[in-house]
């Protein structure tokens, strides 16, 4: 990358901005990074935490930290925002980018809008300033738990949809499905204290649509792996890459379990991952769920409120 | 169809049910619609209020009327309910019923989930019932306002998609095109009483995704010889059929202006239409609106409360 410009293992042949140079983690360690305007971390959420563990006494607290990472911990069953606050405690900046921004159409040129959130809306409307160009455009939030559930959820629909085309339904059984696992995440968002307007935005409603059309992703290839009989194992080696939305199915079932929130479209996808539920029978889970109103309150029902006797 | 339990000219080759019976207005006419349970208006909303009036002393006020028609009178820029209640008075009880729902899908028994949506939501529950069947779920609202919106509006924005991608452009611009769009619209929903929560459902993102994802459909063809440089008449004839969205850009401006509610981004789509922007440039334009917050309200200047001096 310093030597020649280029990322060879991702990007071969595009040439990058001479502006971006690459540092190793102990060379950043033994150096400090007092210098920097901006720190971007685009190490995996399961990684996130350990990683700036190590790095927690070389962050300059005045130094804000911009997170591309998107996922949910399998383990804490934490989210970005936690992880950061866990790991460099409750007074370091942070900020998280999220939106339809597939790595290739960037380094294409392609215009690209996307959200940029910050519990500190004053400080994400300062990085808004610097991140924004031509082509790469920049709207600010405030709603950090809403962009990150979106964002990390958003590959378990990608996985049904994956479902339903490799099952040979057409296009209304697609936008169906994905749109009433949309609700379920409108219910977890709601729990954990987020807004639903993020998931119209760039974050949620935008994402969410390049995941699930955009071409074919790794998550949309293994649920048509599993559409057409293969086991999780088999559609894992057959993807040959990380399937982000199959662990983070699990996590997501769990995290509702915990608030108390029905997510029933999810848990059906999961069902399929655990085996307990076949690809088509996961169709006729979610065809026949309860007739309701369409964003009917979901309350448990020992959480409904019993008349005294 | 009443003679072979088929559709020829559109579904040729697919047995329909012998429960659906044609019958002309001139018959219903003659005859009376008193015997009916349910009415399903499926006139195109340029024409809608012209038929329903000639039918008004035939369709009796205690069958209720479902409404499959969706767009904006391009003459008075009401939607379906307005127009409804126009020509059969406002006592007449009136469904709208809509989501990812193509016709083809439906035929084939592609499993589709919709919304119905009434202003008396007790008549959507029951309604609900008879609709419902194992491919061909229901759920029901109230927010008659945000359904007809999104679903007249959407055709718009795969027209918009159609030219980013006809531009070259990848999945990246589509999506933050149409998620760009998809904000004004939501403006536009709440300044005239919807809500927008409707617009995470069936019949706002689901219908979305369908029409801008789910093959080429006549708008994102549309959309498309417009990019390649085509005259807005070349690409009609080119189309060879109706685009829905073209007039409804023009009409969604000029309903957005009476509202005094701010469009940008649907602006420059019907600035493409009008010859006043290039495709290209209807891109540059949504890429240099102002950076803000993402959901920032949208108020007009004059529109801003002055301070009393």
């Amino acid at each position: 990358l310093n030597e020649i410009n280029e990322n060879k293992m991702c990007f071969a042949g595009t040439k990058l901005s001479p502006n971006i140079r690459g540092i190793t983690t102990s060379q950043l360690i033994r150096q400090g990074a007092g210098k920097y305007e901006l720190i971007v971390h685009a190490v995996p959420v399961q990684f996130s935490f350990g990683h700036l563990n190590m790095l927690k006494n070389v962050l300059p607290k005045n130094v804000p930290i911009l997170s591309t990472s998107k996922g949910i911990s399998v383990e804490t069953l934490e989210f970005m925002n936690e992880i950061i606050e866990r790991a460099l405690g409750p007074d370091y900046q942070a900020l998280y980018i999220s939106g339809p921004s597939f790595a290739q159409g960037l380094v294409d040129g392609d215009p690209t809008i996307v959200t940029l959130a910050s519990k500190n809306e004053e400080l994400a409307k300062k990085v808004q300033v610097i991140m924004s160009s031509p082509d790469f455009r920049v709207y600010t939030s405030s709603d950090v738990v809403g962009i990150e559930i979106s964002g990390a959820l958003k590959n378990v629909l990608a996985i049904a949809s994956g479902i339903a085309s490799g099952l040979g339904f057409g296009p209304n059984t697609q936008a169906s499905i994905i749109t009433r696992g949309w609700r379920d995440i409108k219910s977890l968002v709601l729990a954990l204290g987020g807004q639903t307007e993020t998931m119209l935005g760039l974050a949620g409603l935008g994402d969410l649509m390049m995941t699930c059309y955009g071409g074919l992703s790794r998550n949309t290839k293994f649920g048509r792996h599993l559409a057409a009989g293969k086991s999780v194992q088999e559609a894992i080696a057959l993807v040959g890459q990380v399937v982000e939305g199959y662990p983070t199915a699990d996590a997501a079932c769990r995290l509702a379990k915990k608030h108390k929130v029905q997510v029933p479209v999810l848990s059906a996808i999961r069902d399929v991952f655990h085996g307990k539920l076949s690809a088509r029978d996961m169709v006729v889970m979610i065809m026949c769920l309860p007739l309701s109103s369409e964003f009917q309150p979901r309350v448990k029902a020992k959480d409904v409120p019993r008349p005294k006797l």
